[in-house]
């Protein structure tokens, strides 16, 4: 509550509204590169590798969001930060991933879910802002939220996580988050405090997924 | 003859051509949706899997059409049916697909060839009135037509049902009903009759090929 | 130093400039589509399969930075060289390739160490007259030279090469003629001359690379 007026306040005050934005989705990209880097290190790839994967993974989504909308070229060849942040993710793995990997596992997973909750909004939001329709929004955000890590596991030739049955729910918050931004932003309600708590809002449900061991359902079976 | 002759009075009559081609364009898409979602199913996949890979395979041919083409956002983002269709698609395959796999099999592989058929006609109808060239339109209208299948198979983690030497004539029939239409368009015989005359004429031979297990040439060996 | 003197004379008394890129650029597409049909031999595809793979391999790279660029409908498919390049290089694949891999092997690799000089300065170069950043313009040109080989690898269901440990320097020589290529570019140094002892340096480098067998550093690990 509090927070949120302070949130309010600074937008007001400041026009700091794209600036928050920009700077959880970098927060978004650092943590999505972290993820490649690691993926790379676990396939025993080189400097290449690593910096590859932690760059394409970072920004997949974001690049494919941008070539859907026609917003060429993608934000990521323009703004010098998107290329730093990943490779400074890249940097860090290269040098400390067994310190990651050990102590810092769990700050990766709630960076991910971090990503994953911001990119899901911002990604419909861009869309919206786009002139595209509600549902195509939705579609959009969700794309920018999973796209990444989808091109990471499709290019180390592994079976894409989001499809695994053991890997909990992880798209469908990303489809909560891009419809509540869609339908917020429709209404004239859209503010960069109401991205912020739908942003808050997906991480959660994410995190309590993994927490809980929530799962989707599965085919409809007569035999199990 | 007469179903021809009928056709063409209902087009210059009615002005259906859009509609006669987007509707057949959407059993494409209902097609793809349901073998994309009946491999999610034989590769264990849950609810989210299911519908993503659905959806995928409909509407990756298209989209990936479009993205070559400048025209975005794609038509799939824009158009309500491009979603809800595939959704349906992998409603059917969640609940019923024991009795698709057992007893549609063979109405699945159809409703395949038949998307293949007419995907291949629209992509290059559509790629041509964009003003590329002849060959480019053939091209273009091949990817539209395979576009789906690649992306499902290449997500899954299978080797793309495209390049199996035991998956008979796939890709061959698509180009012979793409290059059709763009030499019929660029001498303006093009109408809705012959795209729908050309679609029949590509799900024909696919199936034929199905039928009578015929396969592309294999490299030239002197061992074997 | 007389072959420079006489091509700057070229240039200057011809205006060739855009053949000899356009030139050597279809030299590389003929290299990357030896190789992607190689690889479908390889994995026992047909025609179609070669075909498809050789296609691909050669216009990937390409394809990718025109839809980065928003530079729709890419070259390739208006461009009927680039459509024609590939499938000659399919079909001395399909005919010839027991004797491409015994006797041409070495010739296929040179050719592929050319189409990566080459890529990486022509994507650099398209990007920047885009007006794409420098740093932006690194990024396009080694997603240029290093993308058709990417594709070709996940479409044959196999790790892609770049990231194998085994598969020596491919993408640093790349992404030194990028950033040479971005650099003489914005200091108005640019030139075709440049481009041709650019493209001649990264080929030098990559085939040092596969000779002396040198690779790129490893993650930090203290246990090996």
């Amino acid at each position: 509550m509090t927070a949120l007026t302070v949130l309010s306040a600074l937008e007001t005050a400041t026009g700091l509204n794209a600036d928050v934005e920009r700077t959880l989705d970098l927060i978004g990209v650092f943590a999505f590169g972290l993820s490649g880097g690691l993926l790379a290190v676990r396939k025993s790839y080189e400097l290449v590798g690593v910096v590859a994967l932690a760059t394409v993974t970072a920004l997949g989504g974001g690049v494919t969001r941008d070539l859907i909308l026609g917003a060429t070229p993608p934000v990521a060849f323009e703004n010098l930060w998107y290329l730093v942040v990943p490779l400074i993710a890249a940097a860090l793995v290269f040098v400390g991933h067994e310190q990651i990997d050990r102590r810092l596992h769990r700050s990766v997973m709630l960076f991910d879910a971090a990503g994953l909750g911001l990119f899901c909004v911002t990604g419909a939001v861009k869309a919206a802002a786009f002139g595209v329709s509600a549902v195509g929004a939705v579609l959009i955000g969700v794309i920018s939220a999973v796209g990444g890590g989808i091109i990471r596991d499709v290019l180390a030739d592994e079976q894409p996580s989001i499809f695994r049955p053991e890997s909990t729910l992880y798209a469908i918050p990303a489809a909560v988050g891009a419809t509540a931004t869609a339908v917020t932003w429709n209404n004239d309600w859209y503010s960069g405090t109401i991205a912020i708590v739908t942003a808050i809002g997906v991480f959660a449900l994410r995190v309590a997924a993994m927490h809980f061991d929530w799962r989707a359902p599965r085919p409809v079976s007569r035999s199990s």
